[in-house]
């Protein structure tokens, strides 16, 4: 055909020869090029913008030029001249412009469907933008008295045919409400956003172009919020809250007693943690100038509790063995039904839990970190009041939960503080001397260097915060102040001041001001069994996975974001790892809850791996006290710790290794394995 | 196999060898019997019962005795004397009796899963019991801290399990937060109610054995409610009660024309409507001893604005061309998304309606008189405010609705009133002497009788009902007091002083009392223009099929019910028919809602046919004026009535036929037929 031209696309590599006038995105659809678009082709949405490539491209034999498209028509000219973002400089609206001879056409990344959501750390994957929400503008066939059909059927028809939506079923009542005069008033055009490409769920006259949600972890403590632009992926506004339901108990175990206790427990804890979720909403939907009902789709993680509270179920079961969960599966729910003050059809999706005790919060950490994928074995541990430890690879995965109390959140700490300006975060020891030097959160200087005094004057010393706690303990037991089986040693007065007699114990005093900061003997046993729990959890997956050691470990949640990691390992948190290989993923629950909102296949994925994942009770396993107790040493009574000896060398052991060593461990793990294989 | 013995089902002649010891439910289910279960075999619903046959089984080849199944046993005798209804004589519970030899086994009607629900009428199909609920009693697995799942999760195995139930998809959120307390307050054993296979709805710990449901007609005037036991298909109530929105529009129009000029109004109206099914359904529960809470399934009929009104749509669109309806879809929805207060999970299935002028209400007409299925041409008319009108058969089927006012119902009537006490509704006239007699409603006596007066004393003689006013028309007409075109005849006040001058006109006095009852000219003219609406609008259906007569003709509707078809004939209502085919429906719409209630399945069908009618807007057809005019006479201008004239010996026509007779008409649709057939 002679009035035929050559398109091809880039950075796809699709091509093909349409007929001259064709328009860039019919002939990119047809090729099967992904380009967006909300107004399906009408110049209203500036989705599909594209670059006309200019020059010779000798590979694809065309000689491409700007004008080798259709000039600026009035539809392109309106929308650069009336919309907010206008058309791009040197971009054009690839429904507009027509195809009048050879050409090579750019889709840029932010005009593809599916663009790339990027993401800041480079050992995670990024995010295809694939929301459960989209809109489509669409044209509807104006009734007939001699074909009578209702409005909603010849709009389902329109879409289906307009918008090859061949899944579509139905449509919310209360847009059923809304329709008929959603279309007079649009003249027979109307936006519609469609749920997972199957349900009608909101109806706005005419051209609408925004579509927002919302990613909320909901923390025993603290609930995030993160607001996302579903069109472009990007977070809006974040914001975080304190969790209200700390009034009815500090920890998760209070909150589960204070239901056993006062019946309609579970419905005010449930009321008050909606409520918080609305108040947080508000805000974080204000700051981004985006009103409530804009947002269409929001995604939820939290541990079991906050799961079952957020859903209005008692969560009583959680409270003692065998920890049912009353679901186990993710759930689409109508906003309304939880009452969540966005859009009242928008569909609300929380992330399914784990275990009794591993919750919808893992599950978002696994969607983030992606241990379901790995070729190598990667531990991933996320640390609150409970530490969640996940285990294995793509080919196996094992997931616990460990009481480790909230000692690492600087509760039961003498000194211990939240993470919060005037907070000791780093600590230094001089081993000679056994001097400190530390910082405290909202100051740059180390407490030695000139400018601290003046500058932290403002702030005061008010205490230490979780990675403070375990910066200065890791010294105190590098600088030999504490035996490796947790003893403030008495000797050490001789070498400086600062370690104290406290009663029958002893103490270091860290901070001489108001207040004084001291770190403790109790503070010492208080990390001891926290971090013997974390241990201990970690290794018994070790052992039913049949390892001695792993090949990453990702440390997830603020905790984990903000300790040093040697220190963590220097104090035995985590078992030995190349340290190179240990890294922090942050808020990476929330960043999961996130990923579940952008990309609705996500959600597929971790109700599968979710039901992969063995589940370990650490709480029923016999071998988990010979553990714990092993590793209330520091590091560990038996493990060697080779890796981290190479980077970091540790004091010599005070005392005499435990009877039990590691020979004996090691025959125990070789039986499980060979069990395990004859399964 | 020599422990092997025979079982021979009847009424279904299925039959099998089974190991000695199995139970007969056991036998039957594998055999595919349809046997009835709620408890799955544990003796605890009694639904299972058979009879074992005793006697000399040639034809089978056995001799089955009483004893050929084993004893009583425990659960049986708990079941017969705990139970409220125990074991019916001569039956045993299929699930305790063990086959010992070989044995002939009755399956009684009430005993199956679909078992007939017989209707009265013998030209209708009987409902097969198929409910779109059903309750399942179900035995959940523990939970297991080594192998944790959702109470839920589990809850969906065992119910696969157990039941069989392959399309089972997920739980109502209320169930789910209700789950975890139910299974441990029943010991891990609980039944559910499942809607249409997929979804579970509610939960009870232990065995639960109540599940009804409600049909409700919604009439402009009249809300009809059926309250159904699910298990067995009777219907244990029945109730009526007055539209309230009466209150804002006697008939339809004025009520949308409230919407139009009192923004709101249709919120108003929906409210309003919506109270009065709740306080119908209360009064109706209360008297068959149910709770609302046990309701779990509810269908309703309608016009469309009353369907729309239910729905909370705004019915405007429905007051003016095209008339278009919101939705012409079933819809399924929580009975909490519409207010109704029930089992706040019960689902609600709302009729399709077939187009802007015919409602729901005319679905459930023709789930009930099944035209969709007839081998001769069937005509359905069903008159209230508006005539709708079903013409056709399994070929093809046409409806329409055709706006003859309210003169049926006794509005517009001078002496006219709802068919009440004290109303007359029957009417004979000499055709010699002009003297009438009559009956009215609460007095089995013609007012000839003796006893009338005394007995009708009480009651009054208070006007004239729908049926009254046909029949007094109709004898008016065969008198030769009206002539055909409808004139009262002043010349027959020589034979009767009953004619009596009336201004311009005469009128006749039908009873002399106090109301003074008489038949005016302008009741005669309001009737003329009520039935000349109601033929032309089958005339043009008829038109469309290219028929000149219809083999049968059901009557719909509480008018239907009470009219004498011979007159209804007589004056012209419906077109020609041998009389013996014409029978009346009674409340077909709400049997149409009663079978979707019942029958779940039928659903489906009604939305297959409502889709392929063929809809007819007669405000639109040109013809509709012309088939109007003729049909203003008694019986009709131009249509013959064969078949009614050897019925009953009409009078002389008094003036001369109108100029374009039969010839030109029959010219018209003979057209009209071959152009259909060319397309």
């Amino acid at each position: 055909m002679a009035d035929d031209v050559l398109i091809v696309f880039t950075p796809s590599g699709r091509r093909g020869r349409f007929e001259k006038g064709t328009t860039v995105l019919q002939a990119g659809r047809q090729l099967g090029v992904d380009i967006d678009s909300v107004c399906g082709g009408r110049g209203l949405c500036g989705r599909c913008q594209v670059k006309v490539a200019e020059g010779d491209f000798a590979k694809h034999n065309i000689k491409s030029r700007a004008d080798h498209v259709s000039p600026w028509n009035e539809v392109e000219q309106r929308y650069h001249e009336k919309s907010r973002k206008g058309v791009k400089p040197g971009r054009r609206l690839s429904c507009q412009a027509r195809i009048l001879d050879d050409v090579v056409v750019d889709v840029p990344a932010d005009s593809q469907v599916h663009k790339q959501v990027v993401r800041k750390r480079p050992e995670v994957r990024d995010i295809v933008l694939d929301p459960a929400v989209r809109l489509h503008y669409v044209d509807v066939e104006q009734p007939d008295m001699h074909k009578p059909s209702g409005d909603l059927e010849r709009l389902l028809k329109s879409l289906r045919e307009q918008w090859d939506l061949t899944e579509l079923e139905d449509a919310d009542l209360r847009l059923l409400q809304n329709l008929q005069k959603a279309l007079r008033d649009g003249a027979w055009k109307v936006t519609v956003a469609v749920h997972r490409g199957k349900r009608l769920t909101a109806v706005w006259p005419g051209f609408h172009d925004r579509a927002f949600g919302v990613a909320i972890d909901i923390g025993s403590t603290t609930i995030a919020a993160h607001l996302c632009d579903l069109a472009s992926g990007e977070v809006l506004a974040s914001n975080g809250i304190m969790n209200p339901q700390i009034r009815f108990g500090e920890d998760l175990m209070s909150r589960v007693s204070y239901v056993m206790m006062n019946p309609g427990g579970d419905a005010e804890m449930t009321a008050a943690v909606r409520e918080a979720i609305n108040d947080l909403i508000a805000e974080t939907a204000e700051e981004a100038g985006v009103s409530p009902e804009e947002i269409l789709n929001a995604t939820f993680v939290g541990n079991p509790i906050m799961h079952h509270l957020l859903l209005g179920i008692d969560p009583t079961e959680l409270g003692g063995a065998p920890f049912a969960l009353a679901t186990n599966s993710g759930m689409t729910l109508w906003a309304e039904e939880l009452g969540v003050r966005i859009h009242p059809d928008a569909r609300v999706y929380v992330l399914p839990c784990i275990a009794g005790h591993v919750g919808a919060d893992t599950a978002g950490v696994v969607l983030s970190e992606t241990p379901h994928l790995s070729d190598d074995i990667v531990l991933v541990v996320d640390v609150g009041t409970n530490a969640e430890i996940v285990l294995g690879s793509k080919d196996r995965l094992l997931a616990a939960s460990s009481p480790t109390g909230p000692a690492f959140e600087g509760a039961q700490i003498s000194s211990g503080q939240r993470a919060a300006s005037g907070a000791i975060e780093r600590v230094r020891i001089d081993p000679e001397t056994l001097e400190p030097r530390f910082k405290v959160i909202g100051c740059d200087q180390w407490s030695n260097e000139p400018g601290f005094e003046k500058k932290v004057k403002r702030l005061g010393v008010t205490g230490i915060c979780g990675s403070g706690i375990i910066e200065v303990l890791a010294e105190m037991y590098l600088a030999g102040i504490i035996t490796p089986d947790g003893t403030i040693d008495g000797a050490m007065a001789a070498k400086s001041d600062r370690v104290q007699q406290d009663g029958r114990t002893w103490s270091y005093l860290l901070h001489a001001g108001e207040p004084e900061i001291r770190i403790t003997q109790n503070d010492v046993r208080a990390i001891q069994l926290a971090k013997a729990a974390l241990y201990a959890g970690t290794r018994l997956l070790m052992d039913h996975l049949g390892i001695e050691s792993v090949d990453r470990i990702v440390l997830a949640g603020a905790f984990g974001a903000h300790i040093d990691v040697k220190y963590a390992m220097v104090l035995g948190l985590i078992p030995d790892c190349n340290l190179e290989k240990v890294t922090s993923a942050g808020n990476a629950a929330g960043t999961g809850a996130r990923i579940a909102l952008l990309n609705q296949k996500a959600r597929d994925e971790i109700e599968n791996v979710v039901r992969k994942i063995e589940k370990i009770e650490t709480a029923v396993e016999p071998r988990f006290q010979a553990h714990f107790v092993e590793a209330m040493s520091f590091p560990h009574a038996t493990a060697p710790y080779p890796m981290l000896r190479k980077a970091v060398p540790l004091p010599a052991p005070k005392k005499a290794a435990q009877p039990d060593g590691d020979e004996g461990g090691g025959r125990r793990r070789r039986r499980q394995r060979s069990r395990q294989q004859a399964e």
